[in-house]
């Protein structure tokens, strides 16, 4: 058994409510997993290896729910959009160029790199529909990321170059699944309709068995857009909901774990159901706000029991940042109350770093804190560049980090307790 | 006379509708003025200084219509509170402590440094009741920015060691002005009343007459969150709006420049008034979303013809970037044509640009664009690290640039012809 201890400012949620802070403590680490906090060295981790990071601040590594890699190559552009349009403009056309293999390991490295620079440790990654999306598995592996990737299902309403035939995107996933199922540590494949409009029934109905079969997850998008919303309602008459669409084909929760992302308009029902199938909202503000969604009720999932996490949804999103997740689920948060629901709380910053770690990572099992027998996911900041040195309290700097994360430096990263990171030699290559 | 030639692809907006852009074209330069632009060098420029930026982009430098250096050193902290609290909690305390020279120094040396490393040429900044404000001038100007800088007041409903004697106020507001009007180039003091709360009538009436009698600028807060307006209007029965409150002083505009910080929630008379006095509105999103106070109606204020630029609001906002600034009032313009009025329309990247160079940088005279005449306040950014090589037009490069400026680099900048940027030696300061 491997034991390291990790010294430093701890800081976690392992509730909602406040930072849990332990100042320069050691966080013991046997092989992947956390086994204690402890202010001085237990005699069992003696021999172990120590790593004191001084005055830095130790906290879980943060979890992105819903990333479109594919997308990477032009974020930030076409924001002036809404949802709709913004898929027919850039988000379709950048996805057909993914059939050549060169520029699908070029964005797909670049992706990789960029995020190991991030303070993520897992996400929840989109290719396209294309085989090639297989790379994301060696280069996320190369650069010390977990997660879920997911090659894209789309047999109807996309430009030609983007629509499979029904049968063959059913055959094409199985493969991949079989290919990718249990390959790479900390990696698995996962099942990704795009979304009920791209989807026909015959294709949802077959991924649902693949589902089932190989006990693989699944992700799609669910309310996101009031013209997205409206299409949806004109192609599925038989579902009286979103959510029911994706039901009645298995693809919605339970047995296997499932993560929806946006949810930024949900029917009434949808909270009992989300509840009920033990679905994970992606919650993605940033995305949201670009491409005229809307203000998602979160303070309403979360009181009905509605499992939450964040999603950056690059290209939607421009950040590829969950601090900056973090940051704008709290402001949206903030516009609901005073727009929308006077009842619904702001969340505050520990709510927002909750969904931003824990919230997030129990779809991949113990993930997302500090608390014995969770995977030991780490990243440690110094964040002196921040400024105003030692008169702040730790659950202040805490505070600070998530809203200034990048004047401070990462300075290191596990994932399921190794030493990750950017593989060296490779920095400056996008 | 001094010419000198910026070649590069000059982006900028004479008006709001869209970018112009120049590949490739020199930015004619004479002294402190823009006189042109042009493919090839004309020949009265054939002896000027050259300077090819290459692939770069040159775009007018950007303009911060209100932040706070003395709350620099908090930023990023209590934003789960809204404004008077936040005031009351982080603040008040924080802004005594510039009583001391030495804090003061530190916090505005640290203000000065960081804003002379962003995009940001001028500014409207505010000190506080202090003397010491006077330590901006000397680090502003030794960091090559330009603006308009506050001694601010405050004679009640302020912590003792924030309230300041009314007449004392006023005679060291007229010493600060005498002391310093005309004293650095391209700065010069601002009358600064904090707000309505904060000060009595009798102060509000001296500071209107120094404002007439020296012929200085105002700048203040205006309608910015539901609790502060409620409070104005408790304590000023006998105006009609908060913008009369300050109107029936001299303090609103015409003849002299005036920056009205907020407007978040304007009374139906406000547009006219505004408008009438050539009152600029200091649009600042990320504080407005931060401390609960709203979205601001900024499509009504610009079809009424309201002045319009960008602030940061540091440390209500908490970032230093008018980039960041532009991207919020993007998004906060998009909810509210969600949320409260379907007819006005999002503000586009080239308007949140506009707001944030031209509409702004008008308070200071002819500054925020190239067109002939104008002041040669230039930011020169190399964006290959923004990354996808040239298959992007130049608009949208510039589109890319606003969304994701971190991963540019900001290679030059110039402040009325002469070029600036961070002390050399200085570096790491803080």
């Amino acid at each position: 058994m491997t034991r390291t201890a990790i010294k430093g400012n701890l800081a976690f949620t392992p509730k909602r409510t406040g930072f849990e802070v332990r100042p320069r403590h050691y966080l013991l680490v046997a092989d992947d997993r956390i086994v204690g906090l402890s202010a001085t060295l237990p005699d069992d981790f003696q021999d172990a290896t120590i790593l004191d990071f001084g005055d830095c601040l130790v906290v879980p590594g943060l979890v992105d729910l819903h990333v479109h890699a594919a997308q990477y190559g032009f974020r930030g552009l076409g924001m002036d959009m809404e949802l709709l349009p913004w898929l027919e403009t850039y988000a379709f056309p950048e996805e057909a160029k993914f059939g050549d293999a060169v520029y699908a390991t070029r964005i797909y490295r670049q992706f990789a790199e960029d995020l190991a620079d991030s303070a993520t440790t897992r996400a929840i990654v989109w290719g396209t529909i294309h085989a090639h999306t297989e790379v994301l598995f060696t280069e996320m592996y190369r650069c010390g990321l977990g997660g879920w990737i997911g090659k894209v299902n789309m047999d109807r309403h996309a430009p030609p170059a983007l629509t499979e035939d029904t049968n063959q995107s059913a055959t094409d996933t199985r493969a991949f699944i079989q290919r990718l199922a249990g390959r790479y540590p900390q990696l698995q494949p996962v099942i990704t309709p795009r979304f009920i409009p791209s989807c026909s029934d015959n294709l949802l109905l077959q991924l649902g068995l693949l589902s089932r079969d190989y006990h693989i997850p699944v992700t799609s998008h669910l309310s996101e857009n009031h013209g997205e919303i409206a299409w949806v309602r004109d192609l599925m008459p038989q579902s009286r909901t979103y959510a029911e669409a994706y039901d009645q084909f298995g693809l919605f929760g339970s047995p296997e774990p499932c993560v929806m992302a946006h949810g930024v308009h949900p029917e009434a029902s949808d909270y009992a159901l989300l509840t009920q199938r033990q679905v994970t909202i992606a919650h993605c503000p940033n995305s949201n706000l670009n491409v005229l969604s809307g203000l998602a009720p979160i303070r309403h999932y979360l009181t009905a029991g509605v499992a939450v996490g964040l999603g950056t949804d690059v290209a939607g999103g421009f950040s590829l940042s969950i601090f900056d997740a973090m940051v704008d689920a709290i402001r949206v948060s903030k516009m609901y109350q005073l727009y929308i629901d006077p009842a619904a709380a702001p969340l505050t910053v520990s709510e927002a770093f909750y969904l931003g770690t824990r919230g997030g990572g129990q779809v991949f099992g113990p993930v997302g804190s500090f608390e014995p027998g969770w995977l030991a996911d780490i990243a440690v900041f110094d964040d002196r560049g921040i400024g105003g040195g030692n008169h702040f309290t730790l659950s202040q700097r805490l505070e600070r980090l998530v809203y200034l994360h990048r004047e401070a430096s990462l300075t290191a990263k596990f994932l399921a307790g190794q030493p990750v990171g950017r593989p060296a030699g490779l920095t400056g290559a996008r």
